[in-house]
């Protein structure tokens, strides 16, 4: 795909055969490529000003380019523009296009520049709007959990380790866990897109140019912060894509565990949640299955974006400078990846939203299992002194003695807790039970209402 | 996707709202699964005949819903059947139509199995039918390489390891050693073929069925070996698809291997063989450059194949038994997979066909570098008695004196030679030379030319 | 790592500077290949007999060499052996105590051979041993499961689709599903052990020998099936190791679904299984609690496995032939994949021999949810003649009429059934309530108890 | 892994069984896990003080603890410290051989902390300087690429596509162009390592405490910008650690590219570079064989790098909140990755830095093939205004006739130019010739040695 062979009828007449159907079912990319449409027109649009502001191309010949070019847009985009194969890509579908249209003066646009840096530009921007489009759906899963968390800051379920409960915490807290992992998935595309910002344009072949070319005019024009400082790097990088791939795969993996937690939590065993009807589908002779479908697509959403991932990098794994041909195969993963990504943030901001906590289930899911019983070895360190290790030992022997009776922690007299050690005192039922143990959590970021509240409010402004 | 949600518009009445767009979007399968309409009509007509033998539905029954299959069948393949996203997959929309064709008699085709052991069986006959392929299109390119190991079976060629020249061999030997990857490869599919061949039909939803159906005849009727023999694995195994995609990996690394050696020998520094133009592209205005684009794209297939493999295990990965929708991500991965490695496979014929050696740069390659130094070295073991670590000392002082005087090893004098070893004798000559050197490796499986031909002829018997 | 550097003391002498340290940390292999002693003794072992009985060195020389070796064998084994950095790997520190310890005829081992063809036997003598193991530990968990089976195949639990309640099954339904998953594996293992079972001794540095070897004496010594073919695919061949990975890592994806439901089977809201003490942490202040640490570790262990299949495959991707020293990196990563799979299968086969169902937890979860609707509904199309789809509707109307009143299907009256469909029957009760939907299940592959211990039976046999 | 079990003596007395040899090998970290010694030792000295500083623990208390540590850290600095599988982990390693030497006060340390967010600040610890390690290591090979590109601004060599040659560039700007790629990655870690550096230590269990600890003392203490904000998040996120695998993979790629780059350009048929002694292997007896083992084995090192991101992500995936087991595996594959890099990163350094350009090799190469089409190309519509397609009609008849006269295009004369065009000048030659040629690059990021001085320039400055 370098600049010299662009016209791809003018070597095709010098070999002796023509590419049969393998080879064009092989190398013909613009059954995809042709989705960086707009932004290949963007790109020549900017060139060809540049061109003529640095008089390279008359003015009159970059008016007829630019025109040209809009008129191109809206046929494609009206559906009416006829793609063909044996042009191979994009790009020629629409220089032969242009040409065609306006005659001598399309031709001119490829002054200065190769299809090299020309795929280069288009694929980029391409990405960087992906960016966008994924802050914008992280920003509104980012708010579904925030008004799930908001409401429910108090409401008690059980902290799970090892899927055994662990301690109690709330609905709130563990909604904002996701809140926490969505802004980092957020921050991760903002450091992308500003790493990717650079403008590749006028990199030409490889090499650069002789023509007299501003390619920080053409950099400015296409929104980005500077051009590109390397010519044979900008043809041949794909650092962008590996980049963007990284980040979706980091946050389909924060999507199937919460994924995953909505199958688990719809199971008839928990019932800690229920989906709304949108998102799953159900039984027609069975009426309370339903089947979380949609939770599931989206557990298993990661595989398809970590193996886009997975491709790349061994596409890439290496490739000697500059461009070759293995680098085409770039673009159908960060498709596929990036509307995969955009699909799933959409469709889980649509089920946190609709979703419906069960909130008996989880308060009676916390309480069980003496939840609490740490709280009492903190009581007894913090109150009586007890190096933690020897708390655990009494604290221990009054679980040991609540489960022969049958009963919980707090249901214990306070002989029986004395037994186990003298020196508690009434104060100890101050922490036990799961509300009492939740409120206690006040250290920074703990499970405590009102440390969730702080979170909420906090979460709220930065979202704005 | 459990027999009981089959009919939507059932379920979807108890629903108080519809799956809206993006669950349509993330659910509905008919976009990628309709390739599966051959074999969902190919099972849905065995079933019937199983049904109407067993006495569960009516001859006239039977014979209504394999009639309508096939008219069914007729109109996909010309084009003229309406797909409907409503109807979410391919099962539906071919029971649908049926229903509406036959009436009746539509409705009882269901009887005895379920979405979950039809859509097993279908993808399981897809697969299968990719391992055939995938058998054709090795035993094509090992016939492809066969005729080129046959025209040159004495061509002398150096023989690489770390891309340095280390001995002389053969261009036959050269293609000889992707016949036997290849072989690999081509025995890897059979066993998967052989392995992925128990049919799954009569599995219904997960637990079998009461009905008194015959499972060894719809096996049979669809080429099957035996049917599966445990329900729940029958829904929810994916081992057939996993084992197609790990097979069709290895596969794609092999001839990754060979791309990269056709685009080095491509290159105007080694010029070791000539790509036909079907396979190259060229530059308007530099007529030497020959852009060896299929080989770049084969090389980078192994990507796209191996990145289908993590996603298909990662999908997999931790799924409780039987089926969950996790499993719908399966098919677009072996689709896309298997397309690749037909193409490739298809590609590459066509490339190896197609493809010149320049015997006369392979010949001087190899004859460069004192290839046959350890000719010379175990000539003095085998002549002269010399443990192999002695005679490589006296070589190296050999391969020193030549390269002092700027000569190969066969130019050296047997005076010089003796001045290295006085046992040194006149035959020490017959091993020198490339020639010589690839004459003498008659070990079993070697390069020696004969040895070639012995293996050619072996492998024109096996294939026939 | 080809023939003539073998002796790196030779060639260090003609390099102006030695391997500093970060070469030596970055290229010599001895901290892990020393795992190939036995193989690399055996190899050397066979190929000295071999050169012995062709009289290519003496029948002295050989039986000082072999009996040399087991010494060396005993000194490994008993860690007396000092390896040595500096002679990079297992092969030169074998080689160098031997010629240490029997002088000459040390030096006379190396003949005919080479480093390349010698780590490619060792290596593969190492897989194929790990292929046994595989079996044998793939064996010993199906027969964990088949007592399980056996014990419980008619303790009645219920079927799941999407985690959700779909049918009743029996336990050893479920158990037996995941034999017949690691029968796969261990065909696969078998296959693929057959498969790389051929000799790659005697391809020598890469293109063969001129010494009259006999390939097939040292294949045979070694029980190997034949020797290559092709000395060029014998040094660069990793086939075997990618064979050997892809099966493993579907064996640990079957792993990592049972080790998932064990997670699941284990909270305080499913208690469907009882681990032991063995395979789980406790808490000393929550005695309930029961992390299955085991089984979660078992989870994971696909990713691991994975890891390592996707880095050989990178490794692989695009290297010339023959040997590059890329290809070192594959040891490590079988290595660990192999040591992975073995720990695995013998902790799943002690936590599944050691684990409890509980049995009234099963069944009751079995019975709710009217999961024997479909039963219902295949009723009336058996015995009523109704369609398929005109079946579910009567059934939806009888469960909803169960739902109004709280009860179950079985606890209909039989005028309350007749309300829905006027031609049902006292007959069918004798389908409803989990025991007889179960026992209804008779078709093959089923889930009636029939069905199972049939199926136990069968295993049993070939279980031996 | 959770704070209740952390003394593994006290949970084992209750359980029936102890954990036998299988558990221990699959369940115990301290063989991997020790190499987190200094970050607990830095963490809990960190948790002393700030327990001290809130009154939680005494003053007293607190000295002996961080006094305590000190003394382990010696120990186990200077090899004295001995290990104990039966206490699992390196945590309780060290905690239990604290209360060993002080008593009592060894008690206290563990008070309102759990082993979740213990090990969660060791290993963000440890990631956080492998994170520094990785822009030290980044910052020495991107000097030593400078180094090369500052002397060879203006060395001609071939500028490849396809690894044709396509135009002529410089030496320095090849260089160069590493230079950028290597920024970014620094740029990643840079970024990655701001993501990471808040602190997890506080979250305890996983639902903060009720003790008054300070977080941000503690987080401020060991370097952390801030504590992190939710609990749940803090002991389940390994966000962390996939973005640090994601980034080093990006840097294994680019270290692949060059690291082939070097194998191909050490050919005997490129002869571009030569590598110096220290990082090649040799023959005894091929003198001009040097075998590029390290630039292999660091072409192979992105295998293993994507191989342990492949493992994370697919161990990471659909887990729920908050610790699981699973997370035990995340270390092994960060510590490889990490020292897989640091090891990579330094070799790049020693072989770039030794490497020695063939000037002459590369000049030749650049000259060849009518390289300077383009040049003569680009003439044309700059100066004679043609189209660009036109043009490249014109050259392509120029070329051709050049081929037929076996000579180059700066060999033809004016009348043979004009023949082609009649208004090409005696000024064409000026842009003819590959000095002319890459001199007339002067676009910005051009090869143009101005250019490429100015670039070297800019990184001077930043790389101080």
């Amino acid at each position: 795909m370098t600049q010299d062979n662009s016209a791809n009828s003018m070597w095709g007449g010098r070999f002796a055969t023509g590419p049969d159907a393998i080879m064009t079912a092989i190398n013909a990319s613009i059954s995809f490529d042709k989705r960086l449409y707009a932004q290949d027109i963007a790109g020549s649009r900017a060139h060809a000003a540049m061109l003529a502001a640095q008089g390279i191309i008359t003015e009159e010949d970059a008016t007829a380019i630019r025109q040209g070019l809009l008129t191109i847009l809206s046929e494609i985009e009206a559906g009416r523009f006829q793609f063909s194969e044996a042009l191979e890509d994009i790009h020629l579908n629409i220089e032969s296009k242009l040409t065609e249209m306006i005659g001598e003066a399309g031709k001119r646009l490829h002054t200065g520049r190769s299809r090299n840096d020309q795929v280069a530009v288009d694929f980029r921007l391409w990405t960087r709007d992906q960016c966008d489009a994924a802050i914008t759906g992280l920003t509104a899963l980012m708010q579904a959990f925030l008004a799930q968390a908001e409401a429910g800051a108090d409401w008690i379920m059980p902290g799970f380790t090892h899927l055994q409960t662990a301690q109690p915490v709330t609905w709130g807290h563990h909604m904002l866990a996701y809140v926490e992992m969505l802004a980092r998935d957020r921050s991760r595309f903002e450091d992308a897109r500003r790493r990717m910002n650079e403008c590749p344009l006028g990199a030409a072949a490889l090499a650069g140019t002789g023509f007299p070319i501003d390619r920080h005019m053409t950099a400015s024009a296409l929104g980005f912060d500077r051009p590109t400082a390397n010519s044979l790097d900008s043809v041949s990088d794909r650092d962008f894509a590996l980049e963007f791939l990284s980040a979706s795969a980091i946050c389909a993996t924060h999507l199937s565990r919460f994924a995953e937690e909505l199958v688990i939590w719809s199971t008839a065993q928990f019932r800690f949640v229920k989906l709304s009807d949108k998102w799953t589908t159900g039984s027609s002779i069975m009426p309370q299955k339903k089947n979380p479908d949609a939770a599931e697509l989206l557990r298993a959403k990661i595989g398809r974006i970590l193996g886009s991932t997975v491709a790349l990098f061994t596409i890439m794994k290496g490739l000697p400078l500059t461009y070759s041909k293995d680098m085409q195969e770039d673009k159908e993963q960060v498709f596929d990846a990036a509307d995969t990504l955009m699909l799933s943030l959409a469709a889980m901001t649509g089920m946190v939203s609709d979703m419906t906590a069960n909130r008996e289930a989880l308060h009676k899911a916390a309480s069980s299992g003496f939840s609490t019983a740490t709280d009492l070895a903190d009581w007894l360190v913090r109150s009586l002194g007890l190096p933690f290790r020897e708390a655990h030992h009494v604290t221990g022997r009054l679980v040991a003695l609540a489960e022969e009776k049958g009963c919980d922690l707090p249901d214990l007299s306070l002989s029986e807790m004395t037994s186990a050690h003298p020196g508690i005192t009434q104060e100890v039922y101050s922490v036990l039970g799961v509300e009492n143990s939740v409120r206690s959590r006040m250290s920074y970021g703990g499970t405590a209402p009102d440390q969730v509240r702080a979170q909420v409010a906090r979460w709220k402004t930065l979202l704005g």
